[in-house]
């Protein structure tokens, strides 16, 4: 290698240092040399998404900052957790990263396949690696929706050498309040990502993420949706990864510009309270139905801490709540009872 | 039937009236006909035992009250939900009376029966008869523990007329701090009911507490335990029936005590906090673990409301919160991760 460049390559490095929260799991030298393998690419993918997420929530909230930690899995693998607690605009914002292998149980591997795949073990146990950027932001002001997105790449080695390979992901926004411009500028840009890869996309994965975030015993969507999609291998691994791509790089602007828009709202201590409610039907929701959570407290040598960064700071239930009719409260609850279109 | 007889039973009958919080839900009149049979004494029962509790609580909370809500169930039964909210004293109090029956699903079944019995069932439907009374009371106060309790006997009729029934329940405390002496007042009380049937159950059932209120990820239990059966069927209906009944009326003598001596205790904002982080833990068992949970909300109709009222009002998750070692905060978790005997 010449010189200069060694010293081009240097310098790409350091870039990536400053931009990454922590050093990789896999390494940087690693993942810059083997930089053609997809799972190399993928790695380098969420950790920008996460180190661009963290800083765009930072910039918000100037007071507070994001505690980092890195943790590995005994079992292979490991992550970086980056939480900002307690701030002034967020009451708990959380964007992890993880990247894990090792063999897994046939128990967790049907966890992972939605659509139940078969996938053949020998003794029971499946090599597999997974890696994923996932993240939940709760703010303080009720006039601030929270966010969630998660994006997911998974390898599971059959006893025949066969890799399946899959992608998930998605990215939805939960309000207290509905406001319309939020939720179109939010669908709009998802939209936007997609469309570049396929028109087909943003509709089926709109519907997707309604189906999926559906709080059953309640007859509620947890929030009013976005995209969501799991177990994608077609049309190639490479297009699948531009898609997925896309969407990550759609995250800051989908969401960043409502939070400046309202963090500033004043709200009452009755809105509050309504926000404090919701967040007990998104605990209900993590710790009843989402596969995630599931799936990640089935692994063995999972962090727990990672996985249920999840939840809001504060929630509440009460007893037979009910919103008067035609209230702010039952606005929004109309719709999370009948998900929206919210761009054509 | 003589006229001083029928004065005699309709004494009674006013007598239950003033006891229980609602009619129950077979009637009064026809639990009174059918006074020699199992079901009947066991809706008494329970009836009765949510009358005592909600008396009690309502003792120590004057500016409190009940709010009483009787439901149907349009699948067959119904129940009486008390709920005091936002009290002086108590921070939530739920006692729930639930009789009901009609037709389950092999799934549901399933769910109910913990050492899975086999259930013959035609057309994968069985008929069912499901009652109980079941109360979480979450108080304000960090040094007043959250109880438990949950009495329940279950019918379900297989094809060729067998009927398989069983008793379960059990008492529990989940205190914020660790009070040695409220810790043996309870076990104690309770220990003395189940010796009254047989020296082998308050062993045994201290045991299975401890066990089935177990948080898997955290490696904590819920509590400080109590006493736990499920699948209960021998040494016979009327011997079972008898020691549920004396778990029932422990329940009052169990914790009230405990209430009274520290309701009025000071306490720091620090203890708030913790305790509204146990509360998260609280919310993670019932809505990972719990069995009953999880069975009332596969159960067709089942009512919701009174199923989730042994949420707490508030919960707190915060990331990574670790207590200082030596703390009050470190020693009920080490009694937690590794549960003691509290009574010989």
């Amino acid at each position: 290698m010449a010189a200069s460049e060694k010293d081009e390559d240097e310098k790409e490095e350091e870039e990536l240092r400053q931009r990454f929260m922590a050093p990789p799991v896999s390494g940087l030298r690693e993942l810059r040399r083997r930089r053609r393998e997809l799972r190399s690419r993928m790695e380098l993918l969420i950790m920008e998404t996460q180190g661009e997420v963290c800083r765009a929530l930072a910039a918000l909230d100037p007071g507070a900052s994001f505690a980092v930690d890195t943790w590995e899995r005994k079992e292979g693998g490991g992550g970086i957790s980056c939480v900002l607690q307690d701030g002034e605009v967020f009451e708990k914002a959380g964007v992890n990263v993880s990247v894990v292998f090792g063999l897994l149980s046939e128990e967790a591997a049907r966890q992972m396949r939605s659509r139940g795949k078969s996938l053949k073990a020998k003794d029971g146990k499946l090599p597999f690696c997974a890696m994923g950027v996932s993240s939940v932001i709760h703010p303080k002001n009720p006039h601030v929706p929270t966010m969630h997105f998660n994006y997911r790449y998974f390898e599971i080695e059959e006893p025949d050498g066969t890799i399946q390979w899959w992608f998930g992901g998605g990215t939805d926004l939960t309000p207290t309040y509905l406001n319309e411009e939020d939720a179109v500028h939010f669908h709009k840009t998802l939209k936007e990502a997609c469309d570049k890869h396929d028109l087909k996309l943003y509709p089926k994965y709109k519907k997707w993420c309604d189906d999926y975030f559906y709080i059953k015993h309640r007859g509620e969507r947890r929030g009013i949706g976005g995209i969501f999609f799991d177990d994608v291998d077609s049309p190639s691994k490479e297009e699948v990864f531009q898609f997925v791509k896309s969407c990550a790089k759609a995250v800051v602007p989908c969401y960043i510009p409502i939070v400046k828009r309202h963090c500033h709202d004043s709200f009452t201590p009755e809105e509050k309270l309504w926000q404090q409610l919701r967040r007990g039907r998104y605990v209900e929701f993590n710790l009843l139905y989402d596969r995630g959570t599931k799936f990640g407290l089935l692994t063995p040598g999972s962090r727990i801490e990672s996985i249920l960064m999840s939840l809001p700071l504060t929630a509440r239930w009460e007893y037979m709540h009910t919103p008067p009719e035609s209230s702010k409260e039952a606005e929004i609850l109309e719709v999370l009872r009948n998900p929206k279109d919210w761009v054509h």
